[in-house]
Formats: C-alpha cells, structure tokens, sequence
C-alpha cells in the first residue's frame, strides 16, 4: 500500500488558490461590516460617555438599565473600554474567514448585517469542502512521515506487528507533544494562562470545538511577536489535520474494534 | 450496490450508549462547574449591588473600572443583569455537552474550573468520535432513503443517468427544505429573528461552526412549547448527517470533478 504524493504543482496551486479564496472573502467580510461594526461600537462608546458625564444625577433604575444595554453590547461583541483596535481590520477579517472555514468557529467575530450573514453562509458552503480538501493533503504528508517511518523500520528488520505498533505510538507521542504539548508552552508564556488553561485553549482550537473563551492574541497588555499569529495559524493548519487523523483512527476503532489501527493511519485511499 | 443496514438492535444500542455518555457528561459537569459558577455569578451581581447603592458618590474613574469589570465578567459568560437561571442546571449542562460532541460549541457555556476543562479534553476525545459514529449510522439512514428513491425510479424504467441526476436533485432540494428552509421559519417565530438571521443560524449551526453569536431558547419574554429543546436537539443531529453527506459531495467534486455524483451520495462502502 502506497500513497500518492500529490505533485508539487498540484500543491502550490491548491495553496494559492486557498488563500486567494481566504483573501478574497476576508476583504468581502470587510467591506460588508466595518461601517455597521464602526457604528455600534461608536453608540456604544457614545452612551457610555454620556452615563460617564450624567451618572451621579442618574436613578438607580436607569443605572441599571445601562447595566442591561452594556452586556448586550459586550455580547454582540463591541467593546465599551473602547482599548481594541477596529474589530474588521485585514487581520482581524482575515483570522475570522480562517476560523470559519475550518469550523472552528470562535465567535469573537461575528457578521451583523444580513449581507455579511448571508455571504458567510454562501462563502462556507463551498470554502468548508475547500478547507476539507487542503486538510486531506496535509493529512496525506503527515501519513506519508509516518509511512516512511514503517518502511524504514521493516527494512530493518523489524517484525510487522512490531511496526505497526511502533509507527501508531511515534504518530501519537509525537504528534501530543508537537502539536499540544510544545505549543501549550508558548500560549502559556504569550498570553498569561496557565498550563492546563494552554493545553485546554489547544484542544479545543485544534478539534475545532472552538468555544471563544479563549483566544490568541487578545492581551492588550502584551506585546507579541511580529510573525505570532502567522505560526499559530501554522499551528491550527497541521495540527487539525493530525487530530482528523487521530480522530478518523478513534473513529475506526469504535466502529470496528477488531480492525488493525496502522492501516487506519493511512485512511487516503492508495490511488 | 447496497448498503447494509445495521440492525435494530446495533442501532439501539448505539443510541442508548450515546445519550448514556451525554447524560453522564453533562452530571460531571455539573458537578464541577456548578459552585464555582454560582460563586462567580454571585460575585458579578454583589458588584453591581455595590456599584448601585455608591454610583452617585463615585468619581468617573471609578465607574470607567466598573465598566471594564462587568466588561471583562460577560465575556466570561456572567449574566449582571440577574436575569438568567442557573448556568449550570441540567438541561443547560446537557446542551453544552451536546454542543461540544458535535464540535458546534457555541461557547455561551464553557467550563471555567482547572478540573472541568481537564475533563473537557478527556471527555471529547473519545465523545468526539462516538458521536461521528452516530452520525454516520444517521447518514446511511439518509442515504438509503435516496438509495430507495434511486431503485424506484430506476424500476419505473428512468435511465440510469437521469436517476442519479433525481436523486441527486431530491438529495438537495428536500435537504434545504427540511433542514434548512422549515426550520427557519419555526426559528423565526419562537426567537424573534429575521428569516434571514434565521437562516443564518441553522447554517451556522449545522456546518459545526457555531459562533454562538444566535442561540435558541434564550429570549427571556418568550414563552417556549414544552419539547422545543427536545425538537431542536433532534433537527440537529439529522441536520449533521445531512450536511456532512452534502459536504463529502462537494469535497468529492473539488478532490475529482470527473466523478459522478450520485455515487458520492452513498459514501459509506457495501459492506
Ligand atoms: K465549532
Ligand atoms: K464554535
């Protein structure tokens, strides 16, 4: 059993036109929210401003009723402290797009208008089985690693079985400390968790569960690296494509426990 | 080509294993995040008590703090204005535990203690597959309707090209129909949405991307029927199957747009 290696064409050409398609809707994305996002986070820096200058005239009623709109606002995602740059920038924009089309799916930002809802619902719908593809490839490099680990050993002499079960454990321990462990680090030095909080953020991020309690990059007291965001998208990249893997081998074996977990390491088809 | 159906009693055993793993989840959860929600909670709201009984005498800096912390306490998932039952009942536990299965995670719960989000990443990885499991049981219930469709047609003499071009047509149109378009409307009523924003919720939702920025059954004026929970929960998980089913076509096209696809429709192999 082999399995192809997509030509090195074939590659760039899908990453081009992967992340022209992310580009190109983070620019749509941004073209169709910042005037409404600017607008609500301007009204409600505005009415915080005006509770700021009337408060101490105020009822404890209407104290209360600002409480109210003040959640309200925090949960639509404005930000009254009024500290964060513009919610839709490119970077921003661009980080949302990625979030949405691998399913991740934060939620920090979100479209308002029913134009920017309904793009993103015709933008997913064919970016979602584009992502889908990209991932399959990436997945097929890190079998190949693990492939190539096997033959390697067999030639040695190694027996089968003992190849098998050596090659699922290199793919197991090494991708945990890979993709989990050793980023786990960084996010805990970068944005002031703690270790448990990292590997729970990586989790969560990489089996795009994504719940948006916490995110990369938020600390505005911080000040991160100039290429941080560009590695931990890297992160995600092939790290969701060893976790599909790993879940794809879970998968196998709860629907056919009697199966051989090597060979559902390698689910591409050889072709 | 067929499909094997898998017996009743696989099926009920599936579906009985499945919701015993979610109703033991959802307890756990309970269990750990109950207090320190309830003390979290009650700390936002004897803050705002504070804040309510001095506003008139405090200095604007001082409200601009209280500000950033009501700010900082909705994010987390707080609720200052009081109103909200108990984040952590068990229909809401229950929900989230759904939630995360799916990978949808909409994020408007999220486990806060070091001990819950340890059990967060133990327990979606084996729930994770057990649910991709279940929904591939749920697709092959959805393709053999198609199959069914398929031999019909096939039967009545329909050439074997325009069969797979019926299917194909019903596969979609029924799909949008039922899981998309019918429910939109129900959304509409029950949540005081656009149609548009309903929509937007039932795409969002079933593609697994869940931003959590719409969520049923949390306007507080609104009354709703007994099971509407119950019937959401159930939209969703054939609303799943049907989405995946759609996106494997569509990332089967953008893998090989030479193939034929009806074929695709049944990607579970006869067995
Ligand atoms: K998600
Ligand atoms: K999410």
């Amino acid at each position: 059993q082999t399995i192809m290696i997509p030509s090195k064409l074939q590659i760039c050409l899908l990453i081009a036109g992967y992340l022209t398609y992310l580009m190109v809707g983070a620019s749509i994305f941004q073209v169709l929210e910042r005037d409404e996002d600017r607008k609500q986070q301007a009204a409600v820096l505005r009415m915080k401003e005006d509770f700021l200058q009337n408060f101490s005239s105020l009822t404890p009623v209407e104290v209360e009723i600002f409480v109210k709109k003040l959640t309200e606002a925090v949960r639509m995602g404005m930000d009254p402290t009024g500290n964060e740059n513009s919610n839709w920038d490119f970077s921003n924009s661009f980080f949302f797009v990625g979030s949405m089309l691998s399913t991740i799916g934060y939620g920090n930002l979100s479209p308002k208008t029913a134009g920017g809802q309904l793009f993103c619902v015709v933008f997913a719908l064919f970016g979602i089985p584009l992502n889908i593809v990209f991932l399959h490839h990436i997945g097929k490099i890190l079998s190949l690693l693990c492939e190539r680990l096997a033959k390697c050993l067999y030639r040695k002499g190694v027996k089968k079985k003992t190849t098998r079960v050596l090659t699922l454990l290199f793919f197991l321990v090494m991708g945990i400390l890979v993709f989990i462990c050793v980023p786990s680090v960084i996010f805990q030095v970068m944005e002031d968790w703690t270790y448990s909080e990292a590997i729970y953020f990586a989790f969560i991020t990489l089996s795009t569960i994504g719940f948006g309690d916490y995110i990369i990059g938020r600390q505005q007291s911080k000040r991160y690296f100039p290429y941080y965001r560009m590695l931990v998208a890297i992160w995600i990249i092939f790290g969701l494509a060893w976790i599909a893997l790993l879940f794809n081998l879970l998968t196998n074996l709860l629907e056919d426990p009697d199966a051989k977990p090597a060979e559902e390491l390698l689910p591409v088809k050889p072709s």
